[in-house]
């Protein structure tokens, strides 16, 4: 019996769209789902004795903060990233590799991919000091074995491989853990992105070695391969087809660094991929791209933009995005959204939370962001609903009449 | 019938404490209690969904502050502080005395205390364009019929005399609102602090004033006198006495810039007040002068420190007060205080905390404030018990044996 299931509830005729169970160690996701993002273990400025009113059914931590700070260990020690930050449903962390590479090599400053022939990758990271670091940059440099990355907090130096980024995932202790890839930077070419792309395999190949040599932990974790390719429709079914070979619990599809490069594309990359296993979609997860993945058969999202986009008062509304801080709201004692019943809504006006922005005051953010996530799990959920009552593209084209991107 | 009223439980022998409950429109305050701190209508990083489990029983919001982010009129409208905040329960408002000299004057810059003498307030206002201010700094000018000052925000010019304060705090609407006061310097000399009490007796006696005028408001807020004199005893006494001889609800003890000007003098001030109206420390608040001022007759208190200790890591426990994110506390699995029994330590560890203070993730700051507030609430709650019970200097030892400050 694997810790991952899915089951599939029903689907919706003439798309992919479905809506299923995910059965995880900590409790069941009725998907679609929206996965909050708690990178360091926390949703930024929310408590966890919240997610439940706001409707948060699980979060996605990352293997590559919280190496770093608090390091694997304490979390390990603290009875993992769940029991830590005292949320009891179901975890995931993404395995770092994204975070590698966007923020150990700093992309659009100095990035250096391929080792120097002469040298073997022991060579590499043991001249790497981190003077040579200070004076060359931040850098990620990537052999056929991992990635030696600088950490962007303080330059010192550190190495992943795919079987290190799973044993800090087991330590870390999530219901779903990640396969560690490459991500490769928005502007390689096609035979960049192929090299990449090959490597994520045997990487994701390693991953899964790894995690199945961990009895304990293969009994209460499940692992996701990552689907790659970049923006380039061919390498994405090509890895489609290769990540769907192997024996995971489920799939994200990756390593996007603008939606534009994968949200086309997501249907053929998804009917490459078994049907009876979920599927996640890394880091996108606006109202407008949910219903495009969700047609497309995506289970889960996950995204920054919630929390990013409320703390500096960007709000979710049925109208579509509002500036909070903007002069027009200013005296306006209507809720954030006249539609909603998050507990922001009920509680508190435009006027006050706009205020609390001009005055700089935290409450302004934390409630912001609250009511963001409560949007967007709710959006899912409507949208589960629509699609156990058959009225799914109907419900999507009301929606998107009046929510104005 | 006044709005405010006070009725004594027990006073507790040889002592001038006593245990009592002020009733106000929106609720009774059991005394002694602490009234935590919403200077611009928030208690920072602190939703108002939780000031009752945390055991807030009352806030205090600031005149000055509102009425510059986002304006009287704003909070007026939205029905008062207390209802823009979302907040049922008892609200003060300070008078804005205080902070117009120490934010309007920015004290040890450049203080011009008094006018010129060849000029009226009037022409010192007219002549004091912002350019003057830009070259000169901020100032606060204080004349017989009120103050002249720069906002802290964006160097404006705004005047504050006790019957634009008053207006601003009928405005507000808060239940007890406060005279308006002349603060000085804390290195102003007697004949300077004795001229600026009389001006603050003549201001008390002008709010006062203005408060009956407005029948309305006289019928749903209270007025606080505030007793001055700085850090002179001769001073404090006199104007205890005066200040007890107008119509107040209650009493203030104002314009402490160091806690040991006015903490050691406290009773003889208490001593010239009517015993059966409430007392309110202002600004003062830590556990050790909790005590202190307890026992020399005092009702209310209120402080900034515990948000702002909580904001930077600075933890109350039974054991005095810890620094969160030093490294003793990086892999500490207890609750903050052991012995606390707030949502935070029932729910959360040092550890974790401490990981969000290094993390720099705002969920430190907001548990670990709430925390403190717990505290402050349920220590003046113990002594209060104490009080009821005849327990008080025992448990004052007892309490003050084991916290270190």
């Amino acid at each position: 019996m694997r810790p991952i299931s899915f089951q599939i509830e029903k689907e919706f005729p003439g798309t992919l769209a479905r809506a299923g169970i995910l059965k995880t160690p900590h409790g069941d996701i009725q998907t679609p789902a929206f996965i909050s993002v708690a990178t360091k273990a926390t949703i930024k400025g929310v408590s966890s004795e919240q997610f439940s009113d706001l409707g948060v059914q699980g979060i996605i931590a990352n293997t590559y903060h919280l190496y770093l700070v608090p390091g694997e260990k304490i979390v390990e020690k603290a009875g993992g990233v769940g029991k830590f930050m005292h949320f009891d449903g179901p975890v995931m962390t993404d395995s770092g590799g994204f975070q590698v590479f966007s923020l150990g090599a700093g992309f659009g400053k100095k990035l250096s991919k391929f080792l120097p022939e002469q040298e073997s990758a022991e060579d590499a990271v043991s001249i790497w000091s981190e003077e040579v670091a200070s004076q060359h940059g931040k850098l990620a440099i990537v052999d056929e074995e991992g990635v030696s990355f600088t950490s962007h907090l303080d330059g010192s130096l550190h190495r992943f491989t795919p079987e290190r980024s799973i044993e800090i995932q087991h330590a870390l202790g999530a219901d779903i853990i990640y396969a560690f890839d490459e991500c490769t930077a928005p502007t390689a070419d096609h035979a960049y992105q192929k090299e990449a792309m090959d490597r994520t395999h045997e990487w994701a190949k390693r991953s899964l070695a790894a995690h199945r040599r961990n009895i304990e932990k293969n009994n209460s974790q499940g692992i996701y391969g990552i689907v790659q390719g970049g923006r380039f429709e061919d390498l994405r079914i090509k890895s489609a087809r290769e990540i769907a070979s192997m024996d995971f619990d489920g799939f994200g599809i990756g390593g996007s660094f603008s939606k534009f490069d994968i949200l086309g594309i997501l249907d053929k990359v998804n009917r490459e991929l078994p049907k009876e296993k979920p599927r996640h979609l890394l880091g996108i997860g606006e109202p407008e791209d949910i219903f495009i993945g969700v047609e497309a058969g995506i289970d889960t999202f996950d995204c920054v933009l919630p929390t990013r986009n409320g703390r500096t008062g960007g709000i979710y509304t049925e109208q579509g995005k509002i500036q909070l801080p903007n002069a027009e709201y200013k005296e306006d004692l209507q809720p954030l959204d006249p539609q909603c019943t998050c507990h922001v809504c009920k509680n508190f006006s435009r006027a006050y939370i706009s205020h609390l922005f001009r005055a700089k005051e935290m409450l302004g953010p934390i409630l912001a962001s609250e009511h963001n996530i409560y949007f967007l799990a709710n959006l899912t959920k409507r949208i589960r609903n629509s699609l156990l009552e058959g009225t799914f593209l109907q419900f999507r084209d009301t929606f998107l009449h009046s929510y104005k991107v």
